[in-house]
Parts: C-alpha cells; structure tokens; sequence
C-alpha cells in the first residue's frame, strides 16, 4: 500500500508542501483537504481586487483544483472540514457532504492557516462591518460595495491590510478613516520611518490614533455610527460611516491541534522542530499556524508571511517526501504599499525590542534619494538602520519613499542571513548608475553613518 | 610643519581622498592638484545632461572648488598638470599658468583616472567625430548639437557609454546606429540577456555586430562617411552620418606611474598593496588608473567604475591620514539603463570565463515577473544565474527588465560578498507584496532552478 499524506487546509503551505512532496515522491498518496470552496490562492492579492487593479477574483487563484487533481495526483477536496485528530490510530475525521468520514494517514501536515482576530464590540455583526481574510469575505465586501456604493468606510486597524484596504477605497473615491490602538501606524516598523507614512496618509484619509472602538450602532437607514475613545475611555467621539472594515489582525488556527495537545509558544501558533514536525509524532505543521524562527535573535517568532507560508510548506513537502530538509529561519522582511509610498521592513527595527533579546542596540535614520541628485524624477528615500554595539552586526533596517525602496529592504535581509557587520555592509559594492541611484546607495549611506557611530 | 599630503587628478577617487583624509587628520597639509578646469563632477551623469535630462553642466559638480577651498581646507588647485614625480626627492614637477614648480611631499595619490581609448581609424580627426570622456567633452557636444542640429550620429561601440548615449540622441529626434566590433553589446552581461537587450533596441536604432570601423570620410557639405567591415575586411558599407561618437572606452591614464616604474598589472592599470600603496613607498593609487580585487575570484581585475573610485579614494585618504584600511575587494556590479530597459550583473557571467578561473560552473537563465501576476503593470523580467559545481557557491548573473531589475542585482552582489551557496540564495527572505513581486522572487525563482541542477 502507498504511503498516504494528507495535508489539512489547502492554501500556501499545505498546496506547497502537497505539490513538492508530489514532485520528490510519485509514489505518495497525498490528500489535501478544504474546508471551504477556495484552494491555493494569493490572499494577498485581494486588496488589490478590491481596488479594481484585478478583474476577477479568480485570477487570484495560483493553481486550479483540476491542476492539482490531474496534473499533480494531489487529491484535493474542497469542503472537507477535519473535526479532529486522532493520533493514537493515526486517523483524522472529516465532515463531508455525505456525512462523517475518517481517513488514516501516514503523514499529516497541519497548515490551517490563521483567522480574523475578532474584538468584542459592541455591534460588530452590523450589516456593513466586515472583515476580510479569505475570498468569501473579499466577495461579500465586493457585493456590498456595488450594491449599496457606499461614500464612506472607516477601517478599524492600521497595519497592511488596515493601509492596503484604506488605498484600496480611496482609490474608488470613498471617504477613508483609520481607527488604531496603538499611538502608531505600522507598529512593527522603525517609528522614524512610520512617521512619514502616517505624514503621508494623512492626505488623503482621516487618521485616528490611540483609540479604540467601543461600539458600532446602525441607524433606521442602514448608515453605522461608531463610537471610538483614548484607552482611558476619555475624548469619546462618534463616527459616522456607511461601512467598517475590521483590520484588527489575525491569530493562528490551533484549534484541531491543541484538541490533542501540540504543543504551542507564546503567540499561540504551533511550535515544531527544525523539520517542521510538531511534538506529536508525524504530525507537521507550516504556515500561519505555525511560528517560526528569527534568523537575528535565533527565537521563534509569530509573523504569519507569505512566502514563509509557501517555503515551509515546500520545505516540510520535502521531508515528508523522505528528504530530511530543515526550516530556513526567516529575516522577518515586509514591504507594503501606501498610497503613494513603498514603506519595508526586516530584522529588528526597534531599540526596545532589540535590548530585550539582549543586544546593546545602536540606530540611525538618514535621508537620501532614490536617483542620483540631478536627475529628474529623484525621490527621497529615508532608511533606519539598527546594529548591535557589541557584535558590531546588522539587526534591521526600515526604509520609505515613493520609488526603489521595496526591493532595496533586501539587501539588508540578505545581510541579516550573511551575519554581516555593519562594516561589511558599508563595503557592499551595489549597482549604481545615475536614474537607479546615488554613487553612494542609501543604503550604503547607511551604513556609513552607522558606522560611525559605533567606532 | 605639518605633514603634507598631495592628490594628483581632482575627480571622484582624488578628492574622496582629500576630503576623507581631511575628516580624519585636522593637521595633514592637503593639495589636490587637477590639470584641467573641472574638479569633483559627476561624470556618469554627462549621458543624461546630453539627453537633456540636467539643465546646467554645473549641476553635474558634486562639490565646488570653493567648499573643497574653504569649508575643508584642501587646496585644490585647477589647470595644474603634474608633470613628473621624483620619488627619490619626494616631490613632484607641476606645470601652472606662472611655469614649471616643485612640490615635496610626504604622502603622494596618483588619481589621474582613465582616458578614452583613441583607436587608429583614418579620419579620426574629422570635424563631428567626438569622444566623450570628461566635461569639456560633454561641452563640445552640446554645442555641435545646439548649432549644427545633426539629424543622424553613429556610435561606435556598443558598452554603457555608447547605450546611454544612444538613448540621449534619440531621444532628441535623432537616426542612431551603433557598430560594435564584438559579436554582442555589453560584453561583460550574460549572453541571454544581452539578447534581449539587443532585441529592444533594435526598435529604436540601428545595430552593426562584428563590425570594424575602418575610416571616417568628411565630404563637402560637413557630412561623414564611415566605412565599416566585418573582422576579415569583408561585407563593407558606406554608411552617412552627421555625426559620430566614439565610445569605445577607455585606458588607465598611467603616465606618470609608468615613468618611474610603478608596477603595472596585465590590464596596463596600477596594482597596489590591499591599502592602496605602490610598489614605491608613500605613492599611493586610487581609482580608474588602478586594478582592484574581485570578491569572486580573489584575482586582479580591471573595472572602471564610480562607486569603487569614490570609495577606494576614501578608504586610501582614511589610511593616509594614519588609520591603516584596506580596500574592500568588489563584486563587479554595474546597472544601465538602455531606452524601457535595466540591465544589470555583478560577479561572474561568462561561464568559459568562469572555467578560465578554475570554476566548474553551472548557469541557469528563467523568467519572472517583476509583480505578482494578476497585478496590472507586471513586466517580464529575465534572469541569468551561474554558480560553482564544487563549492555550490553563487559566482554571478546578470539581469534585465523593464522594471525592478536595477536594484534585484543588489542581492547577489550582497550574496557574492557574503560567499552564499545557491541554497543559501534560495532561503533569503526577501520582500514581498503584490505591486513589487511574485511571492518568489525572481532572485528565488533563479536559485530554485539553479539548486536543481546541483543536486
């Protein structure tokens, strides 16, 4: 009999691990199952759908059900819910159509993903506050907006789905607010640089910091009212909206794990090993459900990613293929659109953050270009730099500006993996010619003015 | 008395000397003696003034003469030519508008930089035939262009210089042609993705391969005739032109080195010791007269580019002024924009020349997108990628694209400097959103495929 693999939850890292274990393996038998009707496709793309920039929602899906049934022998089924896990018989039970069924598995991988963190408000299942995390909630906002053309939307959260959505509506010229707890937008970026996001976005949406929601209420005519204050519930104000957008974030889907005792860290994801086994025996686990380790402070972090999604989940198709691979740990690199601005992020960008996992952290922010200087259309760039005193070693940068900065967060990503001193990086020969860069690249400016401070 | 320090060539590696050296040691005497009009100036900016890109030919001038004089108290001194060094006496000869001086000093650069190859072509001479190498060149052209208004220009030679140019003129409405006696443009990319380079600008311009050109003829009415032929004399033309310019490079200025029998490396440039300093003692070199060390090969190489003159210049004034700094090695990165494209490589491309350094090299060449696909304004990108068999380790690529390539080579130079394997390359967490990239980045996506061929 083949051995059998079933992966729960068909999104990035379970159709990666699915499709690479296909690949090492031809004699696997790999069921993938799905609780809902939508499998492997780029969630992160649904912003964009919703600003208009994607025609329709299937073109956000990677690789069709039929793909993967006829061309990768992935036997995957759509509404497919696992009630649970069985370790003891090595079986899982799984609600159907037809009603109950328990399938054994030789192998299983646990990638069901992450939710919607959901805040108890006061009113929050209002007709017109929504959420979005997966295509039906990306359709259900789709409807909404070209059923009732709503004029005005207040988002709840300022992280990257809080900003790319607050783009997203503001591109369809409806009035934006942002709602945030936290006295800042973008929380785990360099403040100096979230700074000028928030400078930025202030131009064209309404910015509300430092407060909380404590309740949507909706009127006689469909129209919401949300009542927001300060954390010591002083300066109450009352917002009116025709739609709420909850970005409050998201927390990892445990639940079929912890039911059977997986062990789990801090953030409430689950912990593996560097293979990616949980501490049940045979039982994996990739993706948003999972934590993962810092290639800076060598802890395991929750930063539920893309591409860490995708690679883990490739990586642990490939052991369980029967090619032992490890984990790679990951540099915690993030670029997000706003508005006009490319704002990234990798590494350690915060002072606090960095003495608490025991370095003695140095940081700079300088301002550069994105051109050299006497070419038209040169943008400022503005780069924050952390190093540790002691180890002299880079631990993370965040940059903004308006062009050349997505893509430059990577050099300091990949001198996060390389150890590189801050000396090393300084000695970096990268590209220059005048409409790409100064002589000097900012990021190489950089670290020039780090250096300095740490000599 | 204070210990004196004199630059000889007063451009980029020169006065990063000077001004470094100045930051370092208040009490250093510093002379910068340039024997034309124009110091410190941004020569690859002079492609960009011509295609009128930059209003004033002053905006080109990094620091003025005044700055260097009176907020860092150089000396620099314009339209003194340095004649001769007497190593012996430590002085040098300088011919100024008052005669012939002599100068002791205590710490000698020779920054005299590169000048234009000049090959023997009958003709050469001829009115409309130019060279572009410094700022009374960029001049000479404009002018030709302002008052004789030429509706057509040949290029001869098919490397940066030529390709930027090319752009410059045609963007102003002229017919261009570029005659490469090569069998390809940008020699030192990888052929595949010259090719496309090739295939783009043959939209915009006519291109000779394997061509020579034989003669330039100047008829009656100011007009140019250049003769070309492939390399056996074959397959001549006539082609007419009102113009021509020769880009075809240029050569280590290292007259004064040679006459007191500095050592010379096979390209013809300086060689020095890992701090910049000849073979004769406090003779230092910086620069495009030198020869720097490749991070890749360990070996000398000949690469005339900006950032390495300013940063060697800086690195040679910082041990100058008594904090003894080697020179970093670099990575051979260089980026160009030629018309929609950037093109851009670093390391090793050329697998025969990859062989000659005693890889066993494997290069792999895919395509990507330089955003996610569904996203709109997602260009093609193509990149090539070439690694060592035996120690698996990144060697070169080059890349191109209309979009997102200029700063992606930034990666693996990074890479290149850090000495990380393929598989090292393929783990980088790099940035990822929907507007600037595929979930794997093409840098990843070449890794991937690459690391397939290894295993």
């Amino acid at each position: 009999m083949r051995e059998r693999f079933i992966v729960i939850g068909g999104d990035a890292a379970g159709m990666s691990a699915a499709s690479k274990a296909r690949r090492e393996n031809p004699n696997l038998e790999i069921i993938a199952l799905e609780k809902g009707d939508w499998a492997s496709y780029a969630a992160c793309g649904m912003p964009y759908y919703l600003k208009g920039n994607v025609d329709k929602i299937e073109d956000l899906i990677a690789i069709t059900p039929e793909v993967f049934r006829d061309k990768r022998d992935i036997d995957l089924r759509l509404n497919h819910e696992v009630l649970r896990i069985i370790p003891e018989k090595k079986t899982i039970v799984v609600r159907t159509a037809q009603g109950e069924i328990e399938l054994s598995y030789d192998k299983l991988l646990i990638s069901t993903g992450a939710k919607v963190a959901r805040p108890r408000i006061e009113g929050i299942d209002s007709t017109g506050v929504f959420f979005l995390r997966d295509i039906p909630d990306a359709l259900k906002i789709k409807e909404y907006l070209e059923k009732r053309k709503p004029k005005s939307v207040l988002i709840v959260g300022g992280g990257y789905i809080g900003l790319e959505m607050a783009e997203a509506f503001h591109t369809q010229g409806m009035a934006v607010s942002i709602v945030e707890l936290l006295p800042h937008l973008l929380s785990t970026f360099s403040l100096e640089i979230v700074q000028i996001v928030e400078r930025d976005v202030k131009e064209y949406i309404r910015l509300y910091l430092r407060r909380r929601v404590n309740s949507i209420r909706e009127n006689d005519e469909g129209k919401l009212s949300v009542s927001i204050s300060d954390g010591e519930n002083k300066n109450q104000e009352e917002i009116g909206t025709e739609m709420v957008l909850m970005a409050t974030g998201i927390v990892p889907e445990v639940t079929l794990a912890r039911d059977i005792g997986i062990e789990l860290g801090h953030s409430g994801a689950i912990i593996t090993d560097e293979y990616g086994q949980t501490n049940i025996s045979d039982i994996y686990a990739a993706g948003d459900c999972t934590e993962v380790k810092s290639i800076v402070t060598h802890q395991n972090i929750y930063l539920p990613l893309a591409l860490t999604a995708n690679r883990n989940g490739r990586t642990v198709g490939t052991t369980i293929a029967g090619k032992k691979t490890p984990l790679s740990p990951i540099a915690g690199t993030a670029v997000v659109k706003v508005f006009e601005l490319e704002v990234a992020t990798t590494g350690l960008t915060d002072l606090d953050a960095a003495k608490g996992y025991g370095f003695d952290p140095v940081k700079v922010t300088i301002d550069s270009y994105s051109r050299a200087g006497y070419c038209p259309g040169a943008k400022p760039i503005k780069i924050s730099l952390i190093a540790d005193r002691n180890s002299k070693r880079v631990l993370g940068s965040s940059m903004v500006g308006e062009e050349g900065v997505a893509k430059r967060i990577d050099v300091i990503a990949t001198a996060l993996y390389s150890r590189l001193t801050v000396q090393e990086l300084e000695n970096l020969d990268l590209a220059y010619a005048p409409p790409f860069s100064p002589v000097w690249d900012p990021v190489l400016t950089a670290a020039r003015v780090l250096q300095g401070k740490l000599e």
